[in-house]
């Protein structure tokens, strides 16, 4: 029976070193801010950003929530955005995506600043993740794949790491991820012929296709590590991840749960990046 | 007996498309033109910056070799740098790398244009192939790498693609291109474990780790395509590949040679950039 590596120890870890890193911050005077930037009032960015305040508060971030108007044209959106930049009080920006028509992602990721973008929006980030520089933010969920792994005393040097998903929140930036700490790493996705054979040569298997329960016990090695990224419904209307848990745990020597997993690890790596930009703005790193 | 896959066709066919595309141009007025910027006087620098000026003079593509003092400073340098991004007669610029230690690569890098950044130095390039956004331009070796694969019908989608070498000039650019083509991408390198067993799974082999003639027979699926990256001298100071050519041709289907492979495809390639550039600089594309 493999175990369960849940997210919240994770968070948990995480969470307590940044309160002390914090508390060092705000002897000096200095308080590290994060702006979250919503437009409209999506259901889902309005139950991530709850999320979001309330661990920041947690670990005694500021926060600013900005909710901007659901038909805000694009000029008058980069005019509220490069504010945000220039204020110096705010350390971290995180827009919550994707944006509304009229706002095109395209242009705007060019404008949020750079060492703000503590969710891998501008393409300076997704470069530096590409290119394996630390001083650039990659998408909180990969960063909360790896936090889950370092966490859990996964070694990952020369080990054949499998990621299922190519996107570009998910996939792509988890396969750099994994490369950057010497894993040798292959990427699958939906045209991938024989998945599970693949699949079933990782030691480490991250699963981030979007599919509920696609991953069965086939796709598993003996002893495997499993990270399930997915956060889908079942038949039943119940949360579930891409992989059939149940079916792979007698398999899997470890596995993520969903929900519990990588998904309450993500607003602590956010948090995480925040502590970061704000250092690096300041260069207290 | 495995198929050489000569480089020589692939550049010749890339030439006469874009004779006649140059021809095209001409007759609306336009003529694309390549500047090469060279700090100081590397023999190697001044090879490639012959073989370039040469390919461009064969296709009809206006050349500027700028030739800049080997300690120019790095304000200078980039003073440079943006009159030729601002000269609207120009539109695709090579700088040749690596610069002299006294210029900042990770600074000046931000300051070509992107868009006539036609070997990604860029990191709004380097984005753009980590995303598989094809209005990017790859560096001009993994771009051959596709090329070659191109013209001799070597199908991808489904393949399983290894490739060895993880350096952002090749090894992650090729695995982000042969991705974006439906290939299964395995991303291999120096500490990989049992790396013959990893190879041997290829459909597709990508090498370039630089070390000659590393990759032999064991490496090799019976039947695999094999792309040769490498450039370095034998022992007997010949020009050899990172794979033993002699050792592979029997047990691959189809392989480059080193030299004539994927080395004489790149210039080709680097013209195409730059009509691309000046196509897209012209809103013709």
């Amino acid at each position: 029976m493999g175990i369960l590596m849940k997210g919240k120890p994770v968070a948990d870890a995480i969470k307590e070193e940044l309160k002390a890193e914090v508390q060092d911050l705000k002897a000096k005077g200095i308080i590290p801010k994060l702006t979250i930037v919503r437009v409209g009032a999506d259901p889902g960015d309005m139950s991530y950003e709850r999320g979001a305040l309330k661990a920041m508060a947690n670990i005694n971030i500021d926060t600013d929530a900005r909710a901007l108007p659901e038909n805000i044209e694009q000029t008058d959106f980069i005019s509220e955005l490069e504010k945000i930049n220039a204020d110096t009080s705010t350390h971290g920006i995180l827009i919550l995506r994707p944006l509304p028509k009229q706002l095109d992602e395209k242009v705007i990721k060019n404008f949020i600043a750079p060492e703000k973008d503590v969710d891998c929006f501008n393409p300076i980030n997704v470069a530096k993740v590409f290119e394996g520089d630390e001083t650039g933010f990659p998408p909180c969920t990969p960063s909360a794949v790896m936090e889950i792994l370092k966490f859990y005393n996964i070694e990952l040097m020369g080990k054949n790491a499998v990621v299922i998903g190519r996107s570009m929140i998910v996939g792509k930036p988890a396969a750099m991820l994994l490369l950057k700490e010497h894993a040798t790493v292959t990427v699958c996705h939906s045209r991938t012929r024989d998945l599970p054979l693949v699949a079933s040569g990782a030691d480490i298997l991250v699963v981030g296709i979007g599919r509920a329960k696609m991953v069965n016990s086939n796709y598993i090695k003996d002893g495997a590590v499993v990270i399930d990224v997915g956060i889908n419904m079942d038949e039943d209307g119940r949360l579930c991840g891409d992989v059939d848990t149940d079916n792979c745990i007698n398999k899997a020597s470890m596995i993520t749960p969903v929900p519990g997993g990588v998904g309450s690890v993500t607003t602590s790596v956010l948090a995480k990046h925040v502590v970061q930009a704000c250092k690096m703005q300041l260069s207290l790193l």
